[in-house]
């Protein structure tokens, strides 16, 4: 197909090489990586700037892909395009933008969800929320801070959003080796903005970081929960903004808790909360989930509902163990909240604990915790995170629920 | 906790033992299921008749549970209940209806649901549909054929329903060693059922068997495809008595065919367009499957939205791999017929198909075809089709949607 030797556009970067093990037919058959320990790594290789685009032949030099390379990551390249003779520029975001805002908008009526998606979507390690007319980029690998201008204008150019808030924090970026910054690339962002979902409205902190901002991909999730809840009392536990507990209130609940350590989310699930006109159904309790969960224990306190979204417990295979024992103690300590025949939601948003992993540790919890269950249903993140097939084990979002049996 | 050796009731059933090798503890722990080999097994033992209540014991003659008994069955044994003293009768099966009955009530608006799906609703091989004033069971297990009456009973009792209607065809049936036999036990039947599910209209023929008979399973991945067919073309391949498709008209689909090799089934499915409203946006094309998918090719037509729900082609480990070849020509054979930038839900009701399997079947198909894509979506069954949390891997029905990039 392709020439091999002489590449066929006008590309002056860098070249880089498979070594004659690595697959070359994974990359052919869509692989999105190359690590550092399949490439021939020179001193030449090694001293390419981080994101800068290259040309990946595999072991025979035929041409692979355009990529792109980062030295200081484990995956030192990223497939940007099959087409040699693509330039990687602003029209090349803009059709990138154009793909995904079809998907998008054929899924939802309001211009708030997740944008861009990473690999799935064409483009590697960036992630783009939209709210409303603000976009938050987190360009999570190398190339994507690099070219930051022209992503940027595409994404005003497809969207027509006049706001483009870079958020630099987070894990993904340090493993690329990339600082920590937050910025306004366009327009301003003047306090916490009101984002609709499922009937309910959040409060998003946008400049606040990961703690006060908010997350698209509990989305169906919340639906489902909304369904078991009309005229029922709720408990929402690791509420953060008050995902669980305010989807509640728009589904009918007759009251919602809302537990989290950080005060500042649940101010802004109180706000979120008063928008909806919700407050005298709505109540929060700050401090420590598990401590709190004890002392809701204590007091004897039953809910109809109670659903536990926590923290990656096992963001990583290190913490694998650890973390399916503290997703565990969660299910342990909550089922005795849920009333008999009520329900018990548990999620776990741990790339490292797949779904059987995490399932098992919750069936283990709810039954220390001497009850009798039914999983009803499991949900997975939204349509607006696509995953790659060949990649879909690590959709890291699950959320199981159950019954607890009368 | 339960006195060995001296039985608290004054049950007068037989008595059946656990080997000492055998897993006691699971059965303290839920398991629902004894087999054949797992078991003491005499001729007085094999001598009970199928159906029969019996205590089960472990090595050291304590008590573990009432049991259904059924020595044509390699689940010899089924757990109905860990209290010794309990009767099995009509007062029994009123409190497991009341249960399964709340739970449906909390999910559905109109009578239109599964009632009781087998061992995760306490009734172990007991499968019972409602439409509306009608259910019908599924006794797919010996000891519920011998508890018809009262089961019947408490099932009129607790739900108010008139007709009940006893359907016994379908592989388990095979399994257990019970005849086929299909019978109204009380009320009438006249003539197809209008079923309504998503905002569609189906119509069920209760007594054609499963080939006109309706499936609950797959409503939330109908609500799923609904999110993705305003205004577009739809293409239901396999499609039962409308499935897929009339879920697309109500979801505002401009079109929908409907492909099927049952004569029977496409025109219940044609009548429910027509009780919709919808017949003229509706079209069907009896045929094989795949030989529709081939001639749709070679039309040169597309669609928007493709979707093949086929029968289960691993129904059984024996038959996995070849069921797995079969999924993969599903995918291969529909995903030329998507426009780019279209959608393609590929459904498996196979038990021995896991997850990872059938996505691999299907992402492989799909390249095959020379598509890119990206998984959007992963559905199960819905949640009135409850799963004992220790057998979820065995949650038969998956529904993977997909994109396939421009």
């Amino acid at each position: 197909m392709t020439e091999p030797s002489f590449p066929m556009s006008d590309f002056s970067g860098p070249t880089i090489r498979l070594k004659p093990k690595a697959n070359a037919r994974a990359i052919r058959h869509g692989a999105p990586w190359v690590y550092d320990n399949e490439l021939v790594t020179d001193r030449r290789t090694k001293a390419i700037a981080p994101g800068s685009i290259a040309r990946l032949e595999d072991a025979e030099h035929n041409f692979l892909a355009l990529v792109a390379v980062n030295s200081n990551s484990r995956i030192f390249a990223r497939v940007l395009d099959r087409d040699e003779a693509i330039k990687i520029d602003a029209e090349w975001f803009r059709a990138k933008f154009e793909s995904a805002l079809a998907h998008r908008e054929t899924l939802f009526d309001a211009p708030f969800y997740r944008l861009v998606h990473a690999e799935a979507d064409g483009l590697p390690g960036v992630v783009i929320d939209r709210f409303g007319d603000t976009c938050v980029v987190q360009p999570n690998a190398a190339w994507a801070d690099v070219l930051i201008t022209p992503l940027a204008e595409a994404l005003r150019d497809v969207t027509g959003v006049t706001t483009v808030v870079m958020n630099g924090t987070g894990r993904a970026r340090g493993l690329e080796g990339l600082e920590e910054k937050t910025e306004i690339l366009s327009g301003q962002v003047e306090g916490p903005i009101p984002v609709p979902m499922n009937g309910a409205t959040y409060m998003a902190d946008l400049m606040g970081g990961q703690k006060t901002g908010l997350f698209y991909d509990q989305r169906p999730n919340h639906a489902f929960a909304q369904r078991l809840v009309a005229g029922k009392k709720v408990l929402d536990v690791f509420s953060h903004v008050g995902g669980f507990a305010l989807a509640s209130l728009a589904g009918g609940a007759a009251s919602a808790l809302s537990v989290d350590s950080s005060a500042a989310a649940l101010e802004l699930a109180e706000k979120g909360a008063e928008v909806m006109g919700k407050s005298a159904a709505f109540a929060t309790r700050k401090g420590d989930a598990f401590d709190v969960m004890a002392a809701l224990a204590d007091e004897g306190e039953t809910f109809d509902v109670v659903i536990c979204d926590p923290p990656a417990f096992a963001p990583s295979k290190p913490a694998l163990e650890k973390g399916l024992r503290a997703y565990e103690r969660v299910a342990r300590m909550a089922a005795p909240l849920v009333r008999d025949g009520g329900y018990l939601g548990l999620c776990s948003c741990s790339h490292a604990a797949d779904l059987e992993k995490f399932r098992t540790a919750c069936n283990r919890g709810i039954g220390r915790a001497g009850r009798a269950a039914q999983l009803i249903h499991t949900g997975f993140a939204g349509a607006d995170h696509p995953l790659m097939p060949q990649l879909a084990e690590s959709g890291y979002l699950k959320a199981l629920f159950y019954r607890l049996m009368p």
